[in-house]
């Protein structure tokens, strides 16, 4: 099980080193890509995910995400007692790769004052603050996410293809219902940078926001296992 | 059959929520990707497409749109039998998916004072009103969609591929022939979410422009069948 | 060779259709997709490869494209009494895809008083006028669509995805080789349109440049049978 | 061993060309796409890539950049003896592909007074000058790319998808790395064209930033032979 976990640890990593270094660059000032519009973060977000699949796709399942591995386990296709290791190599591949982000863009924090802008290169937050609503777009946004995951599952695809599909539909959720809450859809994505947030120190620091932190965290774990109920429905 | 039925309720339930919640995320106010421009509206229903079509696709055939449905009864793929049931739960998943987008971006409805960008969450409208064309916009937009449909199935494409170009399609046909009237090109996807809308309360509503309502009904089954004549010169 | 030939004149028009549509939708005034950007633009004429290869390719070769044509019959793959008939009707299909477009986006030309916005939703024209450069932009253009052509040929690929290539050049060649003269690489796409924009009544209509019309017609047909001499040093 | 020479010699060629090609049109001053975005840049040198791959992989393993050469070598994929030939032949294709967009945009250089522009169209340059993570962010984006290369080859994928994803890949690490120091990740395609940049006349003409030039060469070594380590952890 050491090579999986590794694998999840690698992964999430990765995940969340292009998935968080995508959205640095175009919120953090004087970038190349400074503003360069929702496109460029879904499409980001979306080929982060694939690449970090394909890389740690070779030593495990590759969930990368808690919500996921909770949904698996859910669904019988996971032991119960790979849940914990998996989800705290999650988290700190989720740590690592967001700490590889504040390294690299390190001289655009020190000249990004805008405290939500550095905070949203860690973690996700609501356009309009509605804990109702709020919770509602992270919980659909990964019965979408874990649904599509089982229903690929289903076709007998070419070694690669799935992989590709993954990602899309990873642009496409963000596309689509991404424009409440940011889409973390993915607990370790979320609360694991927003506590590396709380940790590092800024030139130009707000607060982390933690009041908003359980939703990202327990909307995708809801999400997921509705998607494993439904899919059951199959 | 009711397998099949389901997966069109619950195929055309996603592709509506993950299109007109692109929609709903570029057009509507404090969004995250508010003003995000046409390429995130037709990549994100072009991927919609994909997704709904992944998922339902493991139920049945997933045409999730009547116009194909009726393609298809005239090309002779679907018995006539089916039909009715089909359109039905297209039409029943389209509201659903439309309510779900309603009750996701709740607050950004109750700040969103255009009522023409309210609408256009639910249904489509003519960029400028002229019968003739409008008519002419749906039917060549799902033409093009039915007879490319037709088309792939003589391909003997890996699991999974199909479904890609399927998506690719809808972009393309998006990018291409959108500009005109919004392209439904589906008479659920348009005339489901319209009735929704005419039910719904919003804080800012105007009407639900029945007048139009009939031409992405009638414009993409004249283009749907079109195609499939088109295609019998092959 | 009829089923060839009508091929070349149904994937031709279809091509046209989509690709000078998403032109007309970006320049025209008062599109839902006005001023939408060079990313649709170049997706959008891209996709349209691709659509409308998958249509025509299960007819014939599918190469909506003189430059192309005479390249294959250069290399031997195509016999040469297949040129003029090809040509023919991409030619044909060229005038009727564009047709399709005028009339579509009708009320749109009513309202563009920009004359060279007119003409550019049919031919192609340079963005600072030197011949040279200008016939050099075009040439490498078409190099490059006729050598990667070529190149996938050698790929034992599955069915589908040779294809999706082909689109993905084409947004290649446009992102990157078609900010000099809007990259026609294709006789039939360029002189075709150009000769019905000459002969349409419009309410604001300037000339046809007539001028400029050999260039997007000589300039491919040399990068293409440049291309076959280079593929063969392989 | 003379065809794969010439394989990586043709393909950094037209690497260079393509991708040299989109930032020239998007600085470059009175081109059709100018001004384009991120997402154009980002999706062009993707693209090329694959266009480049596509054709140089059926000479030779198509690596088009010698941290990827020197990381193969180091992996024990390729002999060392290969390693300068290939190098050489990447260095002239670069150099090659970055006269051609010289004098396809030649009046567009004539015409764009921002030496900085003109210097971007050959070689890369930092948002923000700081040698410690400038060099970091050459050295993650391509520690990224090999450990994704040699992750992709694990993989049974069907011929041409590989080289799909390999594109995809670039367009990622460039959205969600290159906002730092534009993403050389490749010391032939900046190096070359850096000293063409030396050489050529200008009318409105910069240094050429050598004072920068070792990092987007030695970083993008250092990362490549870093994923060639954490591979062997695998």
């Amino acid at each position: 099980m050491m090579t999986e976990v590794f694998g999840e640890f690698l992964g999430t990593a990765l995940l969340v080193l292009l998935g968080n270094g995508v959205v640095a660059g175009v919120v953090l000032s004087k970038t190349k890509n400074n503003n360069a519009g929702w496109i460029v973060i879904t499409l980001g977000w979306g080929i982060a995910v694939a690449i970090a699949a394909f890389i740690s796709g070779n030593l495990g399942p590759a969930h990368l995400n808690p919500a996921v591995t909770i949904g698996m386990a859910v669904n019988g296709t996971l032991p119960w007692g790979s849940v914990v290791p998996y989800i705290l190599a999650q988290f700190a591949g989720a740590m690592l790769g967001s700490l590889l982000v504040y390294i690299q863009y390190k001289p655009h924090y020190d000249v990004t004052e805008d405290t939500a802008a550095v905070l949203g290169t860690f973690a996700t937050g609501p356009a309009i603050r509605n804990t109702l609503t709020n919770f509602i777009s992270e919980m659909i946004g990964t019965f979408v996410l874990m649904l599509a995951i089982l229903s690929f599952g289903l076709y007998d695809m070419p070694a690669g293809l799935g992989t590709l599909c993954v990602g899309t539909l990873v642009v496409g959720i963000g596309l689509s219902l991404g424009g409440t809450t940011g889409y973390a859809i993915n607990p370790a994505r979320d609360l694991g940078p927003r506590f590396l947030h709380a940790l590092l120190p800024f030139k130009y620091k707000g607060d982390s926001d933690w009041g908003y932190a359980w939703i990202p965290v327990v909307g995708p774990i809801v999400g997921a296992i509705l998607a494993v109920l439904v899919f059951h429905m199959f």
